[in-house]
């Protein structure tokens, strides 16, 4: 069954929450689940099906909602500190253990929070359009990308300027990956709400104060990482992966071509097989 | 003339040094010389002749000896800033008020330096195995790296150890950049000394001294870099490419395969190409 074929799944959390998800791939014993952290305002229905279908091709793949977010109850705080926690608190409500994650945008952020927070529970981290905690210039995104994105009602037309790139194959994987994502026309998750925005981008701004001293926390973060980015992201350009992977000890970097904030979902097979190699290789 | 039959010049400088250096390549008034600075123990004749004829085909390249390297006068100093402020008086000397600067190894030290010291100087920068002052991890070369060059004689299987990688492909250009940089045997640079050797490795050694503060400093090198290093380099790892990258807010990065620290006389064809392309880019 494929990702735009699952049911929505309810787990009901130590810190009162009920977590909306979705539970797929195969039951290796050999691997541990990946799980996916969401970026900027989405929900279940935010990821490419085409995607999720090929990392689940070898392992056990849960998305979810974070607290407040989508079909998942709460409110959603406004940072990403409580956010980390908050995913933490669904991981062992899903009997979660030992996990490889994947951040994406904001989701990277709490992916970087996780791993530092708790981090005998992250095997592997994937960081997904992703900037360090206090970096020079990440205070909060540009105003033409918030004008796209940021704004009440974001239309495909707008979603696909930040996500995609202007060439005309980049525009075409974005339609294509819209088509995908909305093909489910049943059993969608709830859309998320403004204070939902609203608190995410109180945590995107808090988390881009400007403070070097805080890219020093990356040192930390000793499992191996694999951080990427499409190579003309105007949400975060791929500067940060970069620096990323010049402060994490163990960190592999690949920039994708002709591609933007959702460079994972217009380059979905190429960077499935990129995760994969990277979940199963020996370094 | 191939810079195999340039003659050695000297140059004497306010700070009463007279430099060792080769100048080649063409007079164009469309561009500002290209000044190269070696790395640790290397002396004009350790630049492959190969690169240097390359990267002279569009513009003009200054090779040279800082104070008391080869056939420099005077000794040489322990700390890169004085390096810095050597190379500045032998810029002066030459009556160059702007230069492009490519330095490698200890040279993209030098290089770094100078364009905090004297940015105005300095139109772009290219960093070759280039590494950030105060970066974890940077404190010193590893055992085997300073088994293989830091002793009193560097046998050239020695040299190959750390300046070539494993493959067959890649020992291979190397016995053949060291074929290149050994076909001069009349007029060869002066032999580098211990003294040489051993205050260049104190200033390495302090350089690498870890303070995360001093990263914040290449915020402040504001011309367009370009970042180069081999994939697989036992001396500077291209972990702190991908750091100067991230700090640096103009910088673009470029990661040689099957190669290491001598990744420019390998890839000697395609770093010029790079270097030339980025030059001349309009960004």
């Amino acid at each position: 069954m494929g990702y735009s074929d699952l049911r929505n799944e309810m787990v009901s959390a130590a810190n009162g929450t009920d977590y909306a998800y979705r539970d797929t791939g195969s039951r290796s014993e050999a691997t541990v689940p990946l799980v996916l952290l969401q970026h900027f305002r989405g929900n279940l229905d935010s990821w490419d099906p085409a995607l999720i279908d090929a990392l689940a091709q070898a392992r056990r793949v849960v998305t979810f909602d974070n607290v407040g977010v989508g079909g998942s109850t709460g409110t959603t705080p406004d940072t990403i500190e409580q956010m980390a926690l908050d995913a933490l608190a669904f991981l062992a409500a899903m009997g979660l253990s030992e996990v490889d994650l994947l951040g994406f945008s904001i989701g990277s952020f709490v992916a970087q929070r996780i791993a530092l927070t708790r981090p005998t529970m992250v095997r592997r981290l994937v960081l997904a359009s992703a900037a360090p905690q206090g970096a020079a210039g990440m205070h909060g995104w540009a105003p033409e990308v918030m004008d796209a994105v940021g704004t009440r009602h974001t239309s495909p037309e707008a979603y696909l300027e930040v996500f995609f790139a202007r060439s005309a194959a980049s525009r075409q994987a974005g339609k294509e990956a819209l088509q995908r994502m909305y093909a489910r026309t049943e059993d969608r998750d709830t859309v998320t709400t403004w204070a939902t925005r609203e608190a995410q981008y109180d945590a995107v701004c808090i988390w881009g104060i400007p403070d070097h001293a805080l890219l020093q926390r990356l040192g930390a973060i000793d499992m191996p990482v694999f951080v990427a980015n499409g190579d003309s992201d105007p949400m975060i350009p791929p500067h940060y992966s970069y620096l990323l992977a010049g402060l994490i000890p163990h960190a592999r970097v690949k920039i994708y071509p002709d591609s933007a904030h959702g460079f994972l979902f217009q380059h979905h097979a190429e960077f499935a097989a990129d995760v994969e190699a990277f979940l199963t290789s020996a370094g």
